[in-house]
C-alpha cells in the first residue's frame, strides 16, 4: 500500500521543514516511529469549514474546523471533523494538520498532532462512493481498486503532549498547511502520470480497434492526448530536477514548476476525457454487460456483431476499460479529483503566481521601454 | 413518453420529405396509422459497423450492416444489428433507417423499413449501463428514470411492402440519413436545454449553499455556465426561426444553425462538468450515502458537520444531485451522448461547412482586396 | 458617415430612457436639433481616470474624471478629459456621458450636455495610431480608411442650460452609462459583423490560392471561423428580436443576448487572427511591397515566384489583405478594440451575469434535488 | 549578430548529421571554414511551393522549387527561390537546404549547398514589410531593431562540387530538412524565451501602473500568462536536458519535447497578445505619439491627463511598448512568425505524434483491460 506511506511522507517531511525547538524534536521522534515501525500513515487536513465565506472563529457552530477545547499537563483535547480522509480505514497512524492560514483569533484552530486509528473518540464515516460489488468484464480497474474516503470525526479526542506538533501557533498554521501542500501536489501529479498513460493508451488502443486511425481527426486527437500527458510528465520531472533545500536540510520540489505541472493535469482532464470518449464511441455507454457476455448463446451475437478492426472480445473489454474510467463512478471520482484532491484549481493558480519572481521579466521590460 | 415520439416524428417528416412516389405513399400511411394509433415510434438507425475504416460491402462479414437478403412478391428479409436503439424497451413500432451514403456496390444495404416491436426475429439486447436499484438520496435523478438503449438484431426478419420504404435505392440512402438527422439533431438540441438549465441552476445553488457566492472565480464560472446554456437555447431558438419549406411543403429547422447549436452543446460540455464540480467541491464523491443517512444516530453527526451556508440536508441534496448528473454513471452517459449522440462532433463540423454558403463573404473579401 | 450617427443615436436613445422632466425636455430638442440638421454626432465617455484602483474623488488631480467646476444661471463650466473619443474630428456635435457609476462623494462628475466642436476649451488630440501615406498594393483597406481617436480636453468648457443633460445627479450616472451602453454594444456588434466575414472570405480565398483546401487541418479552421462569425451573427440578430420597451416608449435591444453577441466577438477574435494567418502562410510578413511590383522588371520575378493555385496579382493582393486585417495596424487597431472597445470582456461578462435570470433554472435544480 | 550564426549553425549541425562519405567531408570543411573566418551564416530552405497541393515535380512551372538545371566537371547550375529567407542582407554565406521530402520524380529537387552572399545570379528580394522611420516614443523596440527577410532567387547559379551536399539523391532530402528542423525549432523556441518575457514583465508593470493590480481578473491573466512563459521555459530547458547522441557523434535535443515546446509556444501566442492588451488598454491604439510629446506645450496635457498610478512618462512608454510588441507591424510579425516560423503548428502537431512512443502506454491500457 505504497499510497498510503506518500501521504504520509508528505506530512513528515513538512512538519520537519516547518517546526523548530521541542515541537521538531516529536516530529522527528514520530518520523522514526513510523519508520521503525514500517508503518502506514494517513494524513486529515481538510476541516468540513461550513460557511466558506467565513473563517474558523465566525462559524456558525464553533466546530466546524478542528479545534482545542481542552489543554492540561498530559496533553490537548480536541474536536471537530475533517472531511476526504483518504485511506484512513487502511493505516496505522493518522496525522492532523490544519487546513489554511490562522489569524490571532483562531488560535484554538492552529492545532497539529498524529494519533493511532483506533484510539477512543475518532470516529471514521466511510463514504458509500462507488461502492458496491462490480463484474471484472464491465468494470475491469474499479472491480479492482477502490480509494476509500471518510469523514473522520474527533468527538473530544484527547492527544499526549509527545504527539502534539503545533498547538495555538496560528502563525504556523498556514506554512505547515502550505508546505504539507508542497509536497503532496507533487506526490499526486506524480501518481497521475500512470492515470494519463493509461488514458493515451487506451485511446490508441480503440482508435485502432475501431479502425479509426487513418482519419485526421483521429490523430488530432491523439496528439492532443500525447501532450497533454506528456506536458504533465515534463513538468513534473522538472519540478524535481529544479528541487531545492529547505530548513533544517530537507528538500522539496520547485513550487512553481510543481504547481503548474498540477494545474495543467488538473484544468485540461475533462477534456482529456472528452476526446477519449470521441475516440471510443458511443458503446462506452449502451455497450452489453458481464452477464450476457456470460452466456454462451447472447455472447456469440455479441461476437458476430461487435468484432470491428479487431475481434470483438478485446474491443469489447477495451470500451469497458474506457467507460470505467471515463464514464462511470471511477471516472467521476478521478475527474472530481482533478479538479479539488491536493488543492483546487484555484489554489493551483494562487501558488502560481505567488512563487513566481518577476523581477527579472519586469525590469527587461522597463529597458525594453526606455524607462530608467 | 414524449420523448419516444419525437425520435418517431424525426424519421416520419424525414421519409416524408425524401421519399417519392410509392414509397411516400408507404411512408405517409404509416405515419397515419402512428397519428390514428396515438403509437410510441423508436428508430434504428446507426448500424454495428464493423471497421470504420471500410464500407459497407467490404466488411469481412457482410451482416455488419443491415442488409436485404431476401426478396419476393411479399416483400422483403433483412439480416444485420442496430446499435444504441434507444427507447426500443418502450415502443410500438420501429423505423429502420439506413446510417450514411452509400455507394453502387452497397446497394442491397440502402434499406429503409417499419416494424411492430414483437416481430419475429427482432431481438433487442438490453445494455447493462447503469443497471440496478439505487436509493433516492444519493441518486435524486437516476433512481427515477433510465433510458434504455440496445442492441438491435435481425436475424431474418421478414418486412412486408407496405412497410418497406427504401429498398436497395442507394442514392437516396445519404439524403434520407442526412434527414433525419437534420431534425433528430435539432430534438436532441432542444431536449438538452432543461439538462443545461440543470446545471446552471445546481452550481448556482451549490455556490449559495457553500457560501461562496462572492468569490470573483465563482461568477466567473457561473458567468461561463450562463453563457454556455443561453448560447445554446439562443442558437436552438434560431435554427427554428429560420426555418425553412422543403419537398412536399414539409418544414426543417436551418441545418447550419442546428448544428452550430448542436456542436455548441457537444464541444463545451465537458468543460461545463468541470466547472460545476468546481463549484460543488470534493464531497461529490466522497460525502456520505443514504443509508448513514437513513441512521438517525450517524444523521445527528452529518448534519452537524455538513452544514454550510444552509442546513446539511439541501447541501446534501443539492451535491448528490451534481455528483448524479456529472459524476457517476447518469453522468457519464450524459457526457457520452453529447460527444456521440445524434451525430459526432465532427459530423456536426462537417454540417457547419457543408451548410455555409461562402459566396457573400468571399466576394466581399476579394472587393477588399481590390481584386476583379 | 453612417457610423458617426450610430454612436450618436446610442447616446441620444439613452438619454431619452434614462432622464426625466426638464433633462428629458432639453434631451428631447437636441435629438430634434439634429435630426433636422442632419448632424453627425460623435460621443465622449470614458474619462482618463487616472488610478484605476481609486473613484473620482480619490484621484491625486480632481480633474482626471470630467467634472464641473462652475455653475451659474446661464449654464455649467467643466473641467477634464475624455479618452478614446471616436470620430470627433469628423463630428459636428459632441455628446458627454459620464463613464461610471457614482456615490454620493462624486457628485460633481455626475455630468452629462451637448457641445458643438467648435467650442471654446475644447481641444482634440489626435492619436498617431496608424497615421502616414500608404500604398494601395500593400495596404488594401488602411489605405483607404482610417478612424481617428483622440484625446478630448475640456479646458474650463461653459455649457449652457439647456445642453445640460445632468447635473450633480449622482445616482442617475451609472444608469445613464450602464444604457448608452447597451445600445452601443449592439452597434458595435453589429458593424463588427462585416469585419468577420472578411476574415471568414478571406480564409476561403487564400485556402484555395494557396491550393491546401483539401487538407483536413484547413478545413477544421474554415469551420471554426464559420461557427465564430454566424455564432455572433445569430447572437446578434437573436438580440434584436428578443428587443423590450423601455421607460418613454423607447425600445432597447436584449442586454444579455447582446452582451453574449459581444462577448463572443470579443473573447474568440484572437484565436481568429490566429487561423486566418495559419491559413495565409508567412508571406504575411515576409511579402513583396508595393514598389516592387511597381517596377516592370521585378514584377516579372514576382509574378513568376509568387503564383501558386491562382496568379500571383490575385494571391498577393489577398495576402496583403489578410496582412493589412491582421499583422499590421490596422489588424492591431481592431484587435485592441475587440478587447476594449464599447466595454471590456471583464464588462460583458459581468452584465451577462447581472441580466442573467436564475430563478427558473434554479428552482428546477431544487426540484430534481429533492429539495422543498 | 547571433541570431545568425543560430540558423547557420542549426544547418551545419544536420548537415554533418545526414551526410556521408564525400558530402559529410564537404560539410565538414564548410563547418571549418565558416568557424575559421567568424562567419555569418544564413539558411534558405522554403521554396516557394507555387500549389500547395502538388509536389516539384507536378508544378505548372518546373522552377517552383529549386532544382538542378545543369552540372558538369565543376559543379552544378541552380535555378528558382526560396522565401523567408531571415538575415540574407547580414550574412557572409548562405546554406541551402531541400524543404521537404522528395520522391524519386523529384530527384533533381533533391539539392543542398552552399554560396557566399555575393555570388552572381543570386538575387534577394527584401520585404517592405515593417519598413521606414519610426520614432523611438512610439516604437521603443521596432525603431531599434529589424530583422529582414527576402525572397531569394537563384537565376541559374552555379555551385562548385566541394560546396554541394546533396545532389539528386532524393531519399535523404527528407530526413536532411528534418534533422535541421530538429535544431532550428529548438533554436527558435529557446530565443523566443525573452520574448515570453517582455510580455509577461510589460503586463506585469502595465497592471501596477494602471493600478488594477488587485482585480481578480487581473491576477488571471498574470497568472495565465505566466504559465504560458513558464511552461515553454520549462519545456525547452526539458528538452535539452533529455539531449542524445545521434550519428557521427552529434548530439540533438529531444524530438518530442522540442516540438511540445515549439507548439505550446505557438498555439496559444494569440492569447497572449489579448491578455496582455487587456490589461494595458484602450490607448495601445488611441494613445498620443511621439511628434505631440516632444512638443513642450502638449506634453505638459498629456502629462497632467495620462498619469495614473505611475507618471505618464513611464506609463505611456510601457503602453507604446506593448503597442510596438503586440498591436502594431512589429507585433503582427511574431504573431505570424509563432504560427508559421521553424515549421508550422501542423507540422509540430505531426512531429509530436511521430516521435511519441506509444509502445508503453498502450501495453499498459492492454493489461488494465485485462487483455493478453
Amino acid at each position: 500500500m505504497l499510497l498510503i506511506k506518500e501521504i504520509g511522507t508528505d506530512a513528515l517531511f513538512a512538519l520537519q521543514r516547518v517546526l523548530e525547538g521541542e515541537e521538531l524534536e516529536r516530529a522527528r521522534a514520530f518520523y522514526r516511529h513510523c519508520a521503525d515501525g514500517d508503518l502506514a500513515v494517513c494524513v486529515a487536513q481538510t476541516d468540513v469549514k461550513g460557511d466558506r465565506g467565513k473563517g474558523p472563529s465566525a462559524q456558525a457552530d464553533p466546530d466546524l474546523y478542528l479545534r482545542i477545547v481542552d489543554q492540561n499537563a498530559d496533553g490537548i483535547v480536541v474536536r471537530g471533523a475533517k472531511v476526504h480522509t483518504s485511506v484512513s480505514m487502511n493505516a496505522n497512524e493518522m496525522i492532523v494538520l490544519p487546513t489554511r492560514t490562522m489569524g490571532p483569533d483562531d488560535a484554538e484552530y492552529a492545532v497539529s498532532f498524529a494519533v493511532p486509528l483506533d484510539t477512543e473518540g475518532l470516529g471514521l464515516y466511510v463514504s458509500s462512493y462507488a461502492a458496491g460489488e462490480r463484474n471484472a468484464f464491465e468494470f475491469p480497474v474499479s472491480s479492482r481498486y477502490k480509494m476509500v474516503e471518510t469523514l473522520t470525526v474527533f468527538d473530544d479526542v484527547f492527544v499526549p503532549w509527545d504527539r502534539v506538533f503545533m498547538c495555538r501557533d496560528h502563525e504556523k498554521a498556514g506554512p505547515l498547511a502550505l508546505t504539507f501542500v508542497e509536497y503532496h501536489r507533487f506526490t499526486a501529479v506524480s501518481y497521475k502520470l500512470p492515470l494519463l498513460d493509461a488514458l493515451v493508451g487506451a485511446a490508441g488502443e480503440i482508435a485502432q480497434m475501431n479502425g479509426i486511425m487513418k482519419a485526421s481527426h483521429v490523430r488530432e486527437k491523439l496528439t492532443w492526448l500525447i501532450t497533454y500527458a506528456e506536458t504533465v510528465r515534463a513538468l513534473t520531472e522538472m519540478a524535481a530536477l529544479r528541487c531545492r533545500t529547505g530548513a533544517h536540510g530537507i528538500a522539496y520540489p520547485d513550487p512553481m514548476t510543481t504547481n503548474m505541472a498540477k494545474y495543467t493535469f488538473a484544468s485540461r482532464y475533462h477534456e482529456a476525457l472528452e476526446h477519449v470518449q470521441d475516440l471510443a464511441g458511443g458503446l462506452l455507454v449502451t455497450g452489453p454487460g458481464g452477464e450476457d457476455w456470460e452466456n454462451p448463446e447472447i455472447r456469440a451475437v455479441l461476437e458476430k456483431y461487435f468484432r470491428a478492426a479487431s475481434p470483438a472480445d478485446v474491443r469489447l473489454r477495451m470500451l469497458h476499460l474506457i467507460s470505467d474510467l471515463t464514464a462511470r463512478d471511477l471516472g467521476g471520482y478521478h475527474a472530481v479529483l482533478a479538479v479539488h484532491a491536493e488543492g483546487s484549481i484555484e489554489a493551483e493558480k494562487l501558488q502560481i503566481f505567488r512563487s513566481y519572481d518577476p523581477t527579472a521579466a519586469m525590469a527587461y521590460a522597463r529597458r525594453l521601454a526606455g524607462i530608467g
